[in-house]
């Protein structure tokens, strides 16, 4: 079966016999005194997509911008920076924690900062939404806090990392991978492969996307603005694709079974990744060098028809 | 050549080849509890004209209310008023520093305040931003900043200072150069000269743009509404039209090398209060005595296609 036949697989149908959040329950954690948008454009991508319901795990002074951004998500003031003293990491992991068991999959570091609390905390979330086997994508100050604790992720087969040109060679080099410009196709598959195959979608003018095994390349049409927060609707993009996956394997609706388990983190990353392009191309068409990360986020729901939906 | 194509020389060209931040990453420094909407009229500007990324450094207050406006925006809440006491200036101005590795160009002074504290901050700011050879744009409170401490951007040829009528004449009064009516169009003349060659932006029914050495005269019609906020639209698009100097002058494209680092301030200048004023015509024919500064950004994408996209 082609790779857009498997994700077509994975959409939920449209049914009124539903109810709310069984196509999807996301929460993104970051979101800290200086960046607001990060979250956001993740958190509202997944809802633009389908997802149900959308969490953001933040900062209080974040949380009222992000509020203001959008009544449809859902902002828990749950974070705190190391100059914060009113909780301690343990109890605001703890708090987090209590989400879990409502989610599906949760995005980490999108706005997270590089505080040592904020990270702290971010590691913290990551041990216990492994103990429930959540799946997670991991981006931004998450890929940071990463390179420094690989161990937290490693040999973790739900989990997906998605870095851009400079955070894949600070993870490279971490991993003692040697970076070859000339072997670029293969960075991917090797940076997966030291991971114990964590997904690895390895962001630029072409994508790469692999778990060790296997290696799918996106290269679809993008927009030729490279404003900051494209990658954040990747994330939230994926996370939908891996709650969909959830349900899937939960059997919310009849199917063959013809997809395992194990193939969905590939899926969800490739489909994220087309779908991402070509909500950048079309709004790049319209605005041209104007374009802003909120006119992408207007085309993810055309954009998904035109290229998914059946 | 003629300006306009000197202009459009420095414009990048759109590229799958780029990465984020390439064509423009821009910093304004302003927005305190009394004034939001100057800095996000500035940043916003920045980024509708095409730089990548902007963020804006401002008081926590100002932070919330700007991050609200669009989540589009990287605001960065750093500065603090006198009556604050949780941080003193040097800290705030190593905080700020921390940026200037990842930034092109900075606009000082929309939405600043004359808090003392604030001009501290914003004056230890500019010292480090010299150190980097950093493009600097100064409006509004930081003109204030400038008619107390001239020695402090005196001689750096990357400044471009952008005062109104009465700002301007606060500056000549403080430069000792007696302002005669009848010699208008020799005034901004004189004052880059008594600043040895910071270039001035005389803003009024027409712009007068000097570096000391030539003027350039900008009479393209504009809007018949003088709302608050035009100046700010004016300081960002100055700002990305510097970024994308930088990018020529650091080769981000192949070109024939054709204008000097020179002649870019006035270049910038130009270009930005070109489209200002287009910006500001066409806003005000759709919507006359009602029209919004809001409103004229909107107008930048189509008015920059109309007189410089090539």
């Amino acid at each position: 079966m082609a790779v857009i036949d498997k994700i077509r697989q994975l959409i939920p149908p449209l049914s009124s016999g539903y109810h709310k959040g069984q196509a999807g329950r996301v929460c993104v954690v970051g979101g800290s005194d200086e960046y607001t948008g990060a979250p956001y454009f993740s958190s509202f991508s997944a809802l633009k997509l389908g997802a149900d319901m959308a969490f953001v795990v933040c900062q209080p002074t974040a949380a009222v911008a992000i509020k203001s951004y959008t009544p449809d998500l859902m902002v828990h003031p749950y974070l705190r920076r190391s100059d914060d003293t009113d909780k301690t990491s343990e109890e605001i992991i703890n708090n987090v924690a209590k989400l879990l068991p409502r989610l599906h999959v949760m995005v980490i570091g999108p706005g997270l900062s590089r505080d040592n609390m904020m990270l702290e905390c971010a590691k913290g979330i990551i041990a216990k939404a492994k103990e429930k086997d959540l799946p997670l994508v991991i981006d931004a100050d998450g890929l940071y806090l990463i390179q420094n604790h690989p161990e937290i992720i490693k040999g973790y087969p739900n989990a997906i990392l998605t870095p851009n040109v400079a955070e894949f060679k600070r993870l490279c080099e971490e991993m003692k991978i040697n970076f070859e410009d000339n072997h670029k196709d293969k960075m991917a598959g090797l940076l997966s492969q030291a991971f114990d195959g964590v997904t690895i979608v390895q962001k630029g003018q072409y994508d790469l996307i692999s778990n060790g095994n296997e290696v799918f390349k996106v290269d679809n049409e993008g927009g030729l603005k490279r404003c900051g927060g494209q990658g954040d609707i990747l994330t939230g993009l994926i996370a939908t694709f891996m709650a969909w996956g959830s349900a899937y394997h939960n059997k919310l609706w009849q199917h063959d079974n013809l997809i395992s388990p194990s193939e969905v983190p590939m899926l969800a990353s490739y489909a994220a990744c087309t779908l991402t392009r070509e909500c950048s191309r079309s709004a790049f068409k319209k605005f041209g060098r104007s374009v802003q990360t909120s006119d992408m986020i207007n085309e993810i729901g055309p954009s998904f028809k035109k290229l998914y939906e059946r």
